[in-house]
């Protein structure tokens, strides 16, 4: 269901207009944290300048070009297309682009709700929210994964499990640590090259296809797997996709991410504290298998520097645990707690 | 995405050679809580007995015919296919069966997985598997829904939530409680004549699928909504579906099931103890909103009447709480403890 071998791609990332539109996360989240090569950003509204230039959080140049002829000279594999337009399907100006690109034998590779490959019949194009045709139920095989498996869990949805993810797995690599990031949405999914969308999947199935991908994952031999987590336990929205994950990954411990902006989930059920959301998430997941919440990833970017030290001190007193701002200073101490985590057993 | 008004069905059930067999769920369920007529059951291993005579249990009778000729004889609207075959796909000489009764202008009913809609072009099919093709997103509308709404949870799958609901109802309708009951499955889909199979929604939709439900229930003015339960919070398989319906569904309480067997869950992972099972539904619904479970219904058929009395008094010894078993004795006091619960708000 997932495939044996990862292709390696050279990116054209689609963008018109968008670019620095705090929307456009697919595209700074390729140029950050992805493997494969970007060989172009297309934006005519910042051609000839640069994505460091106009975007220093991204970490990774690229030229800037104005159209899509320019963009093929790079001679991309592929073109990203990462943002969803707000009526929910592409203007017919992107997708004369896309058509451009296609026709010269590009693959489109899209993370929108909207299908691209019934629009480039006979063309490459990886949809990258389809989920596989034949997803297992879950059956308890991944209790058998022999890596050391971690997932990221969080207070609300959007308060940063995938760069949490992500960051814990630079500093695992940088530590010599073989990890294999299992991405779950389509954003990570794009960056790894490889991956199940699990929200896409149908309800039954949320279990099973978590169990698939570490499963998958372990098919690789890594010493420790990351899990990108979904959603949160008191989104009602989407805690189902996010109990389907916690249950179905197996994990061995849980990082949990907090955001230190204090807002609402969603028609006045407010953020639960921190302490509350380690010991539900804790209890639940005994509910199958033990997996302590180990570390605490907090994202403080609403804070200056000195409040940012006094939140993450009261996290750490309320919860005895190590917490970190990934990035504002560095995964390390999670990634520490998180190889000092035993592997757990199904309970009995 | 659900029917205003639900039509009035005469139902012919299609059992060929399995009537009396366990597995067939669905046409035992239809017989007993269904409020359609049913005019006859097609079965001809046995052909010229009634319904009562072979399957008491399903309190309610109907001449067996060995045909689906003989069946089109009693005018039904309606053949229901209620059992899935082994192999996935229904066999040819069934699919022929169910042709003529297509072609004679009755419309197929179908819980299977297998959807049937395709294979009888401009026929009458109701896949009742299929999602409705809109669902929203949970937003929270279901909070300011009116009527109390009780949901039943189970400490496992398949522990007897959709009896228990429907006893309820039941119970209901005797005491003169205007009640809606919301079907989240298959079979009580078929009883009822509309509701959502949630675990067939995309993983993103359950909440909102579930808060739909109780939306249109509102829509009819009941004092009272029993939404079916799936599922279990302990089951790895399934709990997101789970815990979707119990944030979607927007409760003001419980009512746990739990079944007098001890078997395990799946693949070593073991029942959860009752008042565990108690405490975790209550803290993960108050996350959202706060519903307490307000009593357990409990399935004893594997005990003798001497041990069913044990058992009962013990749960109700350790958890405080009204117990009841629907089916040995009465689902009154399960229904007095839901009617007495207050409405709840969500957390503020």
């Amino acid at each position: 269901m997932i495939p044996e071998s990862v292709p390696e791609r050279r990116y054209a990332i689609f963008a018109e207009g968008y670019f620095t539109d705090r929307h456009a996360k697919t595209a700074h989240g390729l140029l950050r944290y992805g493997k494969d090569e970007v060989v172009c950003v297309i934006d005519s509204t910042l051609a000839g300048k640069r994505a460091l230039e106009v975007m220093p959080e991204v970490r990774r140049d690229a030229p800037i070009v104005g159209s899509m002829q320019e963009a093929l000279d790079y001679s991309p594999t592929s073109v990203l297309v990462g943002l969803a337009p707000a009526g929910g399907r592409l203007p017919e100006e992107w997708m004369a682009g896309l058509k451009e690109a296609s026709e010269a034998g590009v693959e489109i590779v899209s993370g929108l709700h909207q299908r691209l490959a019934p629009e480039f019949p006979g063309r490459k194009v990886w949809d990258v929210r389809e989920p596989p045709a034949e997803i297992p139920l879950f059956s308890g095989e991944g209790f058998g994964v022999e890596p050391r498996i971690a997932l990221t869990v969080g207070t609300d949805a959007a308060v940063g499990k995938m760069t949490a993810t992500l960051e814990v797995e630079q500093a695992a690599r940088e530590a010599g640590v073989k990890t294999e990031f299992a991405a779950t949405g389509q954003t990570g999914i794009i960056i790894s090259g490889w991956g199940v969308c699990v929200d896409a999947v149908i309800s039954d199935f949320i279990a099973g296809a978590a169990e698939q991908l570490v499963l998958e994952a372990a098919k690789r031999n890594p010493d420790l797997i990351l899990v990108e987590g979904q959603g949160a336990l008191a989104h009602p929205a989407y805690s189902g996709v996010t109990l389907g994950l916690l249950h179905g990954s197996c994990p061995d411990c849980l990082v949990l991410c907090a955001d230190a902006s204090g807002e609402e989930i969603l028609a006045g059920v407010p953020r639960p504290e921190v302490p509350r959301a380690v010991r539900l998430y804790e209890e639940v997941a005994a509910l199958v298998k033990p997996a302590p919440v180990v570390a605490i990833s907090v994202n403080t970017r609403s804070l200056d520097d000195g409040e940012s030290e006094k939140y993450i001190s009261a996290i750490a007193e309320e919860t005895g645990l190590p917490v970190a701002d990934p990035l504002r200073s560095s995964a390390a101490p999670i990634l520490e707690a998180v190889l000092a985590a035993p592997k757990t057993a199904p309970m009995k």
